[in-house]
């Protein structure tokens, strides 16, 4: 008995730490919503950034041969964010654990600036990430859904508007780790009872809120609406309620409301499961 | 007069042929026009991603030492539009004429799937730009209006941001060849007078439509603060008409009205000037 009430004080203190060092960084749930529904902007915008190009498909194929060998059989696509991502990697972007790159790289930071970023989550899951996930859904599901057919010969741009389209999703879904950290404080005895005993599907479920998941999903289509109209100086603006739908938008807002109930959300949630099953180690 | 009758024969024989060449690849007022509409979403979208970031100082600071011996007192964000540049230089994105870049580069285009894409410039005038003065204008005027004081230590993202918004000004300001190109065939004999003479003001003076400038500038204002406000799903949308201003920004929409008012529309005619005095070459 001696033993199990030094465990739960041992706790009670580790908790108490964790939660003052939270204070001192800023995560909290509201902290955590306002950077998810100002992501959601992002994705949104580079959304409709990306289907101004056609498909593109030549962009997706093989890339030249040349220099490359080594990557056999990579599409341009991949070299293009292969090659970025290192530039952004030397200038030190993802110094910052909100970032996270697709291929990742061991590089010197020899263009970055010093900068000490608060340490917010738990050291041994912070790397946790679903980026295959987002890459292989991103290339294979939504993109055939978001440009239309067609080839304008601006592959680059095309590419690099896939880029953006990609980080902005990678920050959001990957971003699950800052929402279990925050959520398991709040409720760290339930947590770390599901967590000691592996229990995914409990974890899912003490961590999803439907009607919460409901707005986010209501919202984006509306932002999709509201941000992807035509906006003329004299003419109706758009306002995304439901009895106002007969304009042409640029993406379609139904797209975006699929896209966060197919993929982001489960995503982030398996990101949050995932973080939370090291968040002992 | 049978010379002065065969030069204008051949020049009306000569503004058939370019009228029938842009016909045939679409570029007429109407593409123009649509292009510009389209590229405000894209300026007005990157300046909202731009200032999600605060002004982040050390960004604009020399670069670290390191392998950069070379280009001695270039900022961090410099070489960081250097080195991203160079990918998509790489990556075959100049070889379309509507992308131009800040740092321009010889490299062959390893990467880049064949494109043929159409000749819709003059070729000796297709080259004119002024990115010179959008960079030293970005960087020294907009940017400390466009961001707020502070310091997160996101460089790498935030001069992303920077790139994002330099190449989307860039596209509009220069796309004045194009806007030039249409304006020089629909009224080809008193533009060639003028060109003839190397009148810069009578130019100026043909190519300007003052109340064509009145509507974008409100347009892109209206188009901040559509775009620019938080979206709830509730909550009132703002529909950027005058009475109701009561919401705040991400990004203040006079701003995007002086961007446009004070530089975009200046440096756009300062290219469409330039393309024309190089028309006849």
């Amino acid at each position: 008995m001696a033993a199990v009430t030094l465990q739960r004080h041992l706790l009670l203190c580790n908790a108490t730490l964790v939660l003052l060092l939270h204070l001192c960084s800023g995560l909290s749930l509201d902290t955590v919503r306002d950077f998810l529904t100002r992501e959601e902007d992002a994705i949104v915008f580079s959304l409709i950034e990306r289907a101004r190009y056609p498909a593109n498909a030549p962009a997706y194929g093989p890339a030249a041969a040349g220099d490359l060998g080594r990557l056999h059989g990579a599409s341009f696509a991949e070299m293009f964010v292969r090659e970025s991502e290192a530039v952004q990697a030397k200038a030190g972007r993802y110094q910052s654990l909100q970032e996270i790159p697709f291929f990742p790289f061991r590089v010197p930071f020899t263009l970055a600036p010093p900068y000490n970023f608060t340490a917010e989550l738990h050291a041994a899951a912070a790397s946790v990430n679903v980026n295959g996930a987002i890459w292989s859904t991103y290339f294979s599901q939504l993109l055939p859904l978001l440009a239309k057919n067609g080839d304008d010969g601006n592959y680059a741009a095309t590419v690099a508007s896939d880029l953006v389209c990609l980080q902005a999703l990678s920050r959001r879904i990957n971003y699950g780790r800052y929402v279990a950290e925050v959520k398991f404080i709040g409720d760290q005895q339930n947590y770390t009872t599901l967590i000691r005993k592996k229990d995914k599907d409990a974890l899912m479920k003490l961590l999803t809120s439907e009607a919460q998941e409901d707005v986010v999903k209501r919202r984006v289509q509306k932002k999709a609406m509201v941000f992807g109209q035509n906006v003329t100086l004299d003419g109706p603006v758009e306002t995304g309620n439901s009895n106002s739908s007969q304009t042409s938008f640029k993406v379609d807002p139904s797209l975006v409301y699929k896209l966060y109930d197919k993929w982001v959300i489960p995503l982030t949630k398996q990101v949050e499961v995932e973080y939370l099953l090291h968040r002992l180690d």
